[in-house]
């Protein structure tokens, strides 16, 4: 079965965000009124597997392995069967 | 009054992602049955605003004129009030 899950790799709180605050900065330069401004990546993943559990747990693995450093970054996952 | 916005740009449908591309080919090799991968950007914003409809509308133009590049970006916006 297939599967679509969707992985957002975000920094840990405390974790200076250079991408966030530059955004911030040019949103106030251009009179926008932002508090806050975090940046983080989202990956779209299809992937091939015999059940949900087994495709969560694959996604679980290669969030932990590649897309993700355990030392600075958070990951959340969500997924769903497709056809 | 306060809310919290998320925007995620994405690539549209036709351009070359390297980075989903090169994260599909280490998944493969780290033998993950993935098809496709897609790297896209996600912003939380907190920001300041009267109403629900004005803070959408200023995410609408912050999407527009810095977060995204409209020739070769798509956004998408979810918005909700806070505390």
């Amino acid at each position: 079965m297939r599967y679509k899950a969707k992985v957002e790799v975000s920094l840990k709180k405390g974790y200076y965000d250079p991408e966030g605050e530059t955004i911030k900065n040019s949103l106030l330069d251009l009179k926008y009124s932002v508090d806050e401004v975090r940046a983080s990546k989202l990956f779209h993943i299809t992937l091939e597997a015999d059940s949900l559990e087994s495709a969560r747990s694959e996604v679980e693995e290669m969030s932990q392995r590649l897309l993700s450093n355990p030392v600075k970054d958070n990951y959340r996952i969500e997924i769903e069967e497709i056809e």
